[in-house]
């Protein structure tokens, strides 16, 4: 195990965190907030122990698959433990490990909360939330790693492990202007929401934290009303840009080279119908509890994106909904959407991949002497494939058996702690009962919470790094 | 598709399907009742269409893998119907779906019933249902393809169809012999229940009909009260038995033959270590709701026997449990025990099978030069075996969320349509809320009570045959 290229590269974790600490101590700066200092307090911290770190360039800079496990979960653990500082050292949030949650909450683009009521936090601290979801989103190692000064050729471990979906696929030669191509698309979109927020009559403050919170899919809002409060218009456009979010950024690529078919792929195509279905059943099932239909599609329109994207933003409580929409909005908690989007859960392509799979082991049970080959968008899925997605589904089932046994020691009704799992896992945010869109996750145990941060992390980094950190093979010499 | 092989061999399984119903014929007769005249109905019934089926024998007599499939899920299917036949015709469960229900779960050792009071009906009745309990548990096409006048060779498609568990290992070379001894060791342990049952204070009928319910972990109580009514002594000896009927029964021959070593094997150490965690967790959590731990182990014992073993007695309603039980015990409903046993569920070997395969695919990931095999008690497990299982996972995760939505229509809370998919597509009987030990299926729609009939047979038949029969490829020329 390489431990000075781990610590130096945590240094730089720290440095760039510092960086990223700037956003919020404008805010502070902006509106005269005492939160200033605390946030200057913890911007001097990460860059002091950044510095120290990478004072000695390490001399053998060769790192294997395990080693590039190991950063990328040492890297969101030490980015959620230093995020978490200003809201613990300013006195926001009291308990470290709340602090602690809200922070992996907001990296991992999750949106769960502890806080009672938000609209009581400086507006510093709720922009430091809404931005930690756009720094999550976007994969902040295979960003940092692009500025590191190091030779090329390590990144592409830490990029399969810290990149959502099945397989990484690079757009072009090179890791670094694959990178920089995904980065220009999330930064126009983020843009765009942004002016048409503010088209909306949204203020400043508001449209940058909205379309931060949509661009990482988190979800963390601003006002403890979530989007409740907003316009129709406002509404309309956080949906649409949640579905935007969904999409694999490689379909952008596509389009703009004009590949308009290949843009429309598969996993595309499959993810757009699942979400029509999913909103038109939800319409006509809520419908009698909205003044008009218009209303319903609204709402059902939006809280599917938001739920399927894993956004976890609410325009009313889709917890007092009929048991039919819960049902269908907690399995589409668990798909989630697009490989290669900001968003969580299994991913659709995986799903394809399983239900392929399933096909032609099925098919080989009648036709034994067949041998077929799984496709998808024309091109060949290998074996390796297929099996790591077989991998992951068992992972899944694992932690979150695991999970749940530990929640359900609080003793809070099942759906409250099957919910808590799924969602966390998932990087959606709110779940029903208990924790429904108008609740929040305060009154779970410290050891429940613990695994809820876990679950995130786990969830966020497609559970392998964050199962290997943990296994003693990983650390054998 | 070879259709007079196929009708021919279902005219057998209603000849004997006639004889089975000697049972609950002569039980009519020995009580007097007046149920005696539909049983003998429905034996002529069975007899007269089973002999003009096989009055001319086929002449090509091969029979692929589909046939295999296709004739499996048909004879379970015409076993049902044909089964729910005296309760539909004597007017006891006056709606046919019920009745089908009734006897699906029947045969399919599940336990769910739709009868409010399970006492008002006639005793010959309730005997068909413990029977077909036992019927179904045995396997029973493989004991009626040892008695058909067919060359051999055909039988191993059917039996690797119908047998529960990832994998059909020959005890002896010949099938018919394997299939004997199977069969001797269910017909002993069933005899020895009944004989400890006896001394327990249990009358004939009771002791009969206790033990036709348990050997085919089935779990119909003849009582409303199910196993709640009787003496500890017999709570205990029903404990044991659900416990030794979950076990592979390749294991008692194995003991048999003195190869203690062998007997203890992975799959069953693991039931074992998995059982008793269980039932001391849920000890320690309910101790508080009785009067002595002495009694809220025996509750838990039982309950946790009566779950992994997917029986579905009951001693005490654990709907009314902690969450922390309740969470345990559907997690239990899920796993089931071992393979080649009468219990449902996914099985024990099934999990290990799984979790070996993701350690070694994790550990690829960070020693990816390294080659390793999955083994189980010293023997390889070959890919085709780790494919099925997942092939299974897949195939069971498909149905049980396309079954949840369907049943969500129905508009019950989230946990009993959960546990209402759950307990089905693992032959257990009880879930939870609206469908706990205390209560009954009645209420469900009519769709869904067909969906829970399906969900029934596909984990009876462990998933593929079901699955293939609603698969266009399978009817292909």
């Amino acid at each position: 195990m390489n431990y000075r290229m781990i610590s130096y590269i945590l240094g730089w974790i720290l440095i760039f965190e510092g960086m990223f600490l700037a956003v919020p101590s404008v805010t502070a700066l902006v509106y005269g907030e005492s939160a200033l200092w605390t946030y200057i307090l913890t911007v001097s911290i990460c860059l002091l122990i950044g510095s120290l770190l990478i004072l000695k360039k390490p001399e053998k800079r060769r790192l294997y698959a395990r080693e590039g496990c190991v950063i990328v979960s040492l890297s969101w653990i030490v980015l959620s433990v230093f995020g978490a500082l200003p809201f613990f050292l300013s006195g926001e949030i009291p308990s470290f490990i709340d602090a602690l949650f809200e922070a992996t909450s907001g990296f991992t683009t999750t949106g769960a909360s502890i806080l009672n009521d938000v609209e009581a936090i400086s507006l510093a601290s709720r922009m430091w939330r809404s931005f930690s979801h756009w720094v999550g989103g976007m994969g902040v190692l295979v960003f940092i790693m692009a500025f590191i000064p190091l030779s090329g050729g390590q990144n592409m471990h830490i990029m399969k492990a810290e990149s959502p979906g099945p397989s990484v696929s690079k757009l072009v030669p090179r890791v670094k202007t694959t990178a920089l191509l995904l980065y220009s698309i999330y930064f126009v979109l983020t843009l765009m929401e942004f002016i048409l927020l503010l088209f909306g009559g949204m203020d400043v403050y508001g449209a940058l934290n909205t379309s931060f919170a949509t661009g990482g899919t988190g979800g963390f809002g601003y006002l403890n009303s979530s989007i409740g409060g907003f316009s129709p218009y406002i509404q309309i456009v956080v949906t649409v840009f949640m579905v935007l979010f969904a999409v694999n950024f490689n379909c952008y690529f596509l389009l703009l080279t004009k590949k308009i078919k290949d843009a429309f792929n598969l996993e595309l195509r499959t993810f757009l119908i699942i979400y029509i279905a999913a909103t038109a059943l939800i319409t006509i099932n809520i419908s009698g509890m909205f003044s008009s239909t218009g209303d319903a599609l609204r709402n059902s329109a939006f809280t599917v994106a938001s739920i399927m994207s894993t956004t976890g933003f609410s325009t009313t409580d889709f917890n007092l909904w009929p048991e039919f929409s819960r049902t269908l909005l907690v399995i589409l908690m668990f798909i989630g959407a697009c490989a290669g989007s900001t968003c969580g859960g299994i991913k659709i392509s995986r799903i394809i991949i399983l239900f392929k799979g399933m096909a032609k082991e099925l098919q080989t049970l009648i036709q034994p002497r067949q041998v077929k080959k799984i496709k998808m968008d024309s091109h060949t899925i290998d074996h390796e494939t297929v099996r790591s997605v077989n991998t992951f589904m068992v992972a899944y089932t694992m932690i979150f058996v695991i999970s749940l046994i530990i929640i359900s020691f609080d003793s809070h009704d099942l759906i409250t702690s099957f919910t808590a799992v799924a969602t966390t896992l998932s990087n959606v945010g709110p779940g029903l009962e208990l924790i429904g869109p108008s609740s929040n996750f305060s009154f779970f145990s410290p050891q429940a919470k613990i695994v809820l941060i876990f679950d995130m992390l786990a969830g966020r980094l497609e559970l392998f790094p964050m199962l290997l950190l943990f296994s003693p093979r990983t650390w054998k010499k």
